[in-house]
């Protein structure tokens, strides 16, 4: 039998807010909260573990939570919760009724692993907006890169508005995050070439050659990239810009630069 | 001297606050508000009428504005606001200071001109997220298209949010709103190619020939373009997906493919 929370003041409830809201507690326990069969699927997808899963009977049917479990390698506690429970914790306008506590991984750059020789690899120094992050990472995933690098980070990778709006591709890519200096010494190590996205001293994107290992910088889109990447640029590069604007949202000029290497690989 | 508005209850405050709230009051008087510098002089690089001038003297002088009058064509009227009223007013975490009431553009077929033989054209049908218009818009401008359509349009361009998400884009490019049918009949009276995003009956993107006169027509993320667009489809064209999501962000999409038609045409 299925244990029940209907209590907005359940210590449970309260511990699966805070793994919402502080960035701290989820580095601390190592968990995160997960919403949504979609995003869940990919986490199992991905090796990820559940360790508690929750649904509101009402909106997600027990032979749905069934039918995620036969995915789990282990066998996560399973609770009903009320729809005042369910209301608290989940997200405004969804409507599944399903979420989990969810083991986060570690994103260091010991644990990438590359199949391909002439890897394509996506940097992003110091991503702010939740959003653009979530963006990235679905263009990291429909490019299918070979991993992607979060330069000196400003926050976690399990920060739930990251997660939403990457539509679970947190899950579905090779992440790893560190300073910008061990990124660079990583990839100078593999001899992956770096090619960051500036403004000086750049050539035409399109008119270079991305077949080779390739790693494609982007920083933000008020600042820029550090010193640091441009003092270690293989070559800088820039997408030409022709109308009365001069800089582009960071999600979208990262997209145009992946798939151009994409494109030059033929897609392989 | 320039006339002074110190009480919110004011009836031009009322008036301007009803402009940024009501499609409907934009609309019937053919007047936007603008808030920020770049906003307001590319709306007067775009031939756009400044009927009235505000501005708090704390954070914008006196000089400041003269220099942007410097270029309108009019008088505009100049008011100095008091700290409520332009907090009353503006955006949150805006600090420039300055908005005013511009005339709208009527955004019709007619009024579309092409000094390029074999144009390219961005068309969006039915895009419903302000943010998705405004950095559709943004790409436009950065990729000099000729002109961009709005098919079917769920929302008037003079949206704030529309204005504030394209940093004034909606300024800088040709714009013509119009139904599906209208805008199909025009792309084919002057014979250019239709290439529908979708994933029916489509090519990759990258193989195709952007370089003849160009019309890329995006849908939304959830339901796609409507039957009438492909039915009219010179070509479906699709992004290969290669990882584990199947969609994309409409923005992103309509980079990619732009910038790739922009890249066939070597950036002329």
């Amino acid at each position: 039998m299925n244990k029940e929370i209907s209590s907005t003041q359940n210590a449970m409830v309260k511990y699966m807010l805070q793994l919402q809201e502080k960035s701290r507690s989820r580095k601390k326990d190592g968990k995160c909260i997960l919403e949504g069969f979609r995003e869940l699927t990919l986490a199992l997808d991905g090796n990820y573990t559940i360790d508690t899963l929750l649904f509101y009977p009402e909106i997600c049917s027990h032979e749905r939570v069934q039918e995620l479990l036969k995915n789990t390698k282990n066998s996560p506690e399973c609770i009903e919760i009320s729809k005042d429970v369910y209301q608290k914790i989940a997200y405004r306008g969804s409507t599944e009724g399903i979420l989990a506590i969810v083991e986060t991984k570690e994103h260091s750059l010991e644990t990438i692993t590359f199949h391909n020789k002439k890897p394509l690899i996506l940097v992003a120094e110091a991503p702010e907006k939740p959003g653009n992050i979530g963006a990235l990472l679905r263009t990291a995933d429909a490019a299918n890169v070979d991993a992607v690098f979060i330069a000196n980070p400003k926050t976690d990778l399990y920060n739930p508005n990251i997660v939403r709006s990457s539509v679970g591709c947190v899950f579905t890519t090779q992440i790893a995050m560190g300073s910008s200096a061990e990124i660079i010494s990583f990839l100078q190590k593999k001899e992956i070439a770096i090619y960051c996205a500036a403004l000086t001293a750049s050539e035409n994107y399109h008119v270079q050659d991305f077949k080779n290992a390739t790693a494609i910088v982007v920083g933000t889109e008020a600042i820029g990239l550090s010193s640091e990447w441009l003092e270690n640029s293989t070559q800088n590069i820039i997408i030409p810009m022709q109308g009365k604007i001069d800089s582009m949202n960071v999600s979208v000029a990262a997209a145009i630069l992946i798939f151009e290497a994409k494109r030059q690989r033929n897609f392989t």
